[in-house]
């Protein structure tokens, strides 16, 4: 599973409170940190800074590419700060977080990743609003995919985001996403699926509980990416036993290094 | 989910040692206990001892039902014990534990489940050995539910155990378990499925931890029932947690219930 760790967020008040003191030092020392754990992108948002978002999120992508060896998940919903930061970010291409069916979004960021090897998270969200259903979630993920492979973005580089929404709001949700999952990983075969966790979620107790269970659930209907804290040890716990159980780490080669390397719960 | 409490089999050595000792009131006590966890039936087996297994199993299931109200699980390869059992047992209708393709116990048990009100794990076991595929465990399936209903066996008395087989023999066996699950429960509609988890972890480390993460993933592909250990809080609690994300807990009403109750992790 392909781990997007997610700690580098200004909406966190650690991170918002280090960008203001100019202390890019605990910065590095959370990408290196995330790397360590199994972070195969570091995602920056600098989103809460909205008069300085391009100049800061160039800043934090500096920062993560001097800490470590991870390419940088560039995280926001203005354009332009994407622009900047894939301006300044070197050796593997970063991923970009993320295009939507929003106009506003889409019509500047599909020129952005049109022809390059960038990684393009593909969130589905339209002018029309949250999609509900997973019927709703395939029709924009088909637009979109459409659209990328179009613009000469490979299938492999593309990965949709259905959107996680709380069960607490509807019962409903969780199974809606989950069935979302299956059908666009079934119907595309080599695109990816990614998310973040913790909506579902939302407005219930035991939260870290819930959204470490989420990952597993989805892990079963092919979700094969996700947006979480990789120093929650039973978090990474879970994805290494997700490979395991989906077959996705054949041998069960990483599962049997996790434990190893004291990384499982008894 | 439907809980069946695992732990009076007489293959665990606690179990065979009570028997052997005929302290039937440290059974008793575990019969309560699992029941209080949250058991909807008590699984019996007392297997092991093969010349007095009708007898014994007759008295599992005194032994249980004067300890608590869930009825039993009848757990055995051998249909005398189990219609010795079956003579016994009062109150709300057991469970067989279990019916499979194979000639010797097929054509012995379906006439004790036919038109009655028993429930019956239909094991996709035949004579031609284990299932590996989804596609082998479906035929399985296809030819059991369709023997039971011939004989006046509601639908949703029918609980389909795949048969789950360990990942570390093949990689592929978890999600060829899974898949049959989705399949089995998509192709007739008010079945049940049923499984114990703990063949799907053999050979590997962090056994318990596996079985925890399985029972969650297959959860997500429609698994409604499983024979687990009660007192395994962490299972229960991904019991509760499976509810409320795939949305058969309505409003997350159990889910909540079990937060109140202190029998979430944090």
């Amino acid at each position: 599973m392909l781990i997007v760790g997610e700690l580098i967020n200004a909406s966190r008040k650690q991170i918002r409170e280090a960008i203001e003191a100019e202390d890019f030092d605990a910065i590095a020392g959370l990408a290196a940190a995330q790397r360590e754990a199994g972070a195969d992108y570091i995602d920056v948002n600098a989103g809460v800074f909205v008069d300085r978002e391009p100049e800061l999120l160039v800043r934090l992508v500096e920062t993560v590419q001097q800490a470590c060896d991870a390419p940088c998940c560039l995280d926001s919903p203005n354009p332009a700060a994407i622009e900047a930061a894939l301006k300044v970010h070197k050796g593997p291409p970063p991923m970009i977080n993320s295009i939507s069916l929003e106009k506003n979004r889409y019509d500047v960021l599909l020129p952005l990743a049109a022809g390059s090897d960038v990684k393009v998270i593909a969130l589905c969200m339209s002018d029309e609003g949250m999609p509900e259903t997973a019927d709703q979630r395939l029709a924009i993920a088909d637009r979109l995919v459409d659209g990328l492979l179009q613009n000469n973005v490979d299938l492999d580089n593309i990965h949709v985001d259905p959107l996680v929404q709380p069960v607490a709001t509807n019962s409903a949700y969780g199974e809606e996403f989950l069935a979302a999952v299956q059908r666009i990983m079934a119907g595309r075969p080599g695109v990816h699926t990614m998310c973040g966790l913790s909506n579902v979620s939302f407005g219930l107790p035991a939260r870290k509980f819930l959204n470490q269970s989420f990952l597993l659930m989805a892990a079963a209907r092919g979700l094969d990416g996700a947006i979480i804290n990789p120093l929650d040890k039973r978090m990474m716990a879970n994805v290494a036993a997700a490979g395991a159980l989906s077959g996705s780490d054949s041998f069960c080669m990483e599962f049997l290094k996790a434990y190893r390397a004291g990384k499982l719960p008894e």
